[in-house]
């Protein structure tokens, strides 16, 4: 029998697969099929950015508008998935409902091709986000607005006004930060699932469950319930040392390949400052987050990540709380679908080892002798 | 920055955590917590296993009786989960229902305690794999009985007859085989899922996102189509020289550790055997797939795994095929909720590395100049 290798825990430092789609570097640096995305994110547009993510390219002005009229003729949701979110309770997590609709998604669409599952399911997310939040709320439905980018529809439906130019930069530019992140562990659950060869739905539905752990996806949100519970800038430092004299896990810090700087969340710090500025806004959450980041920082050199700074940016446009994590897998799916064709391109089933640290040799005794 | 250590494709060979609930072994061996799998498939009931695998001992006359209560008083199931299954395309694959239907069933039990919901699950999917069935069928919702046993109540809701005790038994007996097996894909699954901190329904919905994959549960299913197309033991061997002519895969073949015998197809042929010869029935199933495996060890030297004699198994007891794949789950929900606590009694994110192996250095123009 051929050793087994044992691997770090948590599969930290091991190669897991190839990969062409994204990659964030140690030194601060993030590319999507090698742009930086301070290029990106200073002058690509959401969707110019998740065609890159899928294709590998850059669009051509045909591609783009193709791509974009693809993606707005097929956001509208199959009744029978709203039937589905509306037999769900209303105190439901919106990250197990938006999971049970795409899951109930995949049913309905069996019979499309693989390519016109992914777009579809690329297309039909940001629509589940808003309506399952609705539906949520007992709104009404709204219908996807095919006048409207990806990032303006999410926007005003969420919101119900709409943004003006410089609000839907600001929220484009952060669900371009959200796009795709190389083998995060729900790019990573997304890929072993597409190793069995199960369809593009059912390795998302496992993202998607993914995505809701605290350690995962929730972070977005959990970082606005702790800034709106500290309150104040003057309050931060205090905030932290109690916290972490509890041994409490901080929020909205940290990352496994940013270890001094998180390239997203710089970018998305100097955006909140702007977006503050743009709206004449008490600039509190600023100052507070720059607390916080600082006295983090001299106490345990971690860096804030995307998540510390995007949250505020989603909190000063008027966006439901309950709803960034679902944002995040809005755009997230992109790269998560890249990542599914990627491994189904060169598949291996993922089929690991363990350790065996149990019992050996166990004799079973009848149950009236033990 | 580190070395990244490249693992082979799959994580073949790599152990990539530590357990102590069952080990497979090369020389054709398998224990859950210890014991044989020979002995537990030859004296123990569905029960007592499952209360083995989850709790790591096995249980006194007491502790199985509070177990089996205790899962028996668990077993229906919230109306709104079956109001989610309803609303689902009656053509929906069973695998998609079952996983949509566990994913929705998770958002109605968020305030259960972390044990209640372990239970609830375990109880609850057989419940889930009955009626799921019966309501794509068109058919009413069969009240769990809580007069039977976990086996006997699967197999007298999916067959619509009381078996006999041989029957219950071989039926059960083929329930213990699938209830556990180390890391494979969708346990694997689990464990990636359950290092977020999300919770046991989350990474439950992520294995059966995996299990729905042809490379690993719908594998009985596909066997059992595979016997009924090849017809008589006469066409298996020609049957297998074709197929594997034009480079298809024959199903139920094979297995990541066993590369000999996998010890429970040994131990389901056996009952195959006395199961056609309890029943007076043709023995044609069993000579055909005698017939295949041995054309395909003196081929190919590759061993049946479990599937291939389960199914058969599964089929001469009269249950329909497209639950082949859902029992699995009813059954090997056990083994998943086993290595959901594990992961977490240890925890650590899975967050592994990538080989990059894209573009650098890219230079964005804008789309005009494209």
């Amino acid at each position: 029998m051929p050793e087994i290798i044992r691997a770090p825990p948590g599969l930290y430092g091991v190669g897991v697969a190839e990969t062409s789609i994204s990659r964030g570097a140690a030194d601060g640096t993030l590319t999507y099929r090698g742009y930086p995305i301070r290029d990106l994110y200073d002058k690509a547009s959401f969707e110019e950015c998740a065609f890159l993510i899928l294709e590998g390219h850059l669009p051509t002005r045909k591609e783009l508008d193709d791509f974009v009229s693809r993606l707005r003729s097929l956001r509208t949701v199959p009744e029978d998935v709203y039937q589905i979110v509306r037999a769900m309770p209303r105190d439901s997590h919106p990250m197990d409902v938006l999971r049970t609709a795409v899951s109930g998604l995949g049913a309905s669409e069996q019979m499309l091709s693989a390519k016109e599952q992914d777009y579809s399911l690329i297309a039909k997310m940001p629509t589940l986000v808003t309506n399952c939040y609705r539906i949520l709320r007992g709104m009404d439905l709204a219908e996807p607005r095919d006048d409207m980018s990806e990032a303006e529809n999410l926007l005003y439906v969420l919101t119900g006004r709409h943004p003006d130019a410089f609000e839907l930069w600001a929220f484009e530019r952060e669900l371009i930060l959200y796009l795709e992140h190389d083998l995060n562990v729900s790019a990573f659950t997304v890929r072993v699932v597409a190793s069995t060869l199960a369809d593009v739905y059912a390795a998302c539905t496992a993202g998607l469950a993914a995505l809701k752990g605290p350690l995962h996806g929730g972070a977005n949100e959990a970082a606005m319930q702790m800034f709106l519970e500290i309150g104040s800038p003057e309050r931060a430092a205090s905030y932290l040392r109690e916290n972490l004299a509890k041994g409490k896990k901080i929020m909205g810090f940290g990352h496994r390949v940013y270890k001094k700087v998180d390239p997203r969340a710089q970018l998305s710090k100097v955006m909140l400052k702007r977006l503050l500025e743009h709206k004449q806004a008490d600039d509190k959450v600023y100052r507070l987050a720059d607390e916080l980041e600082h006295a983090m920082w001299e106490t345990k050199k971690i860096p804030a990540n995307l998540d510390f700074y995007a949250a505020p940016i989603f909190y000063t446009l008027g966006i439901p709380i309950e709803t960034y994590t679902p944002i995040f897998a809005a755009s997230r799916v992109v790269g998560w679908v890249s990542h599914y064709n990627e491994q189904l391109a060169a598949n291996k089933l993922f089929r690991p080892d363990s350790i065996y640290v149990g019992q050996r040799d166990m004799v079973y005794v009848p149950i009236e002798k033990r």
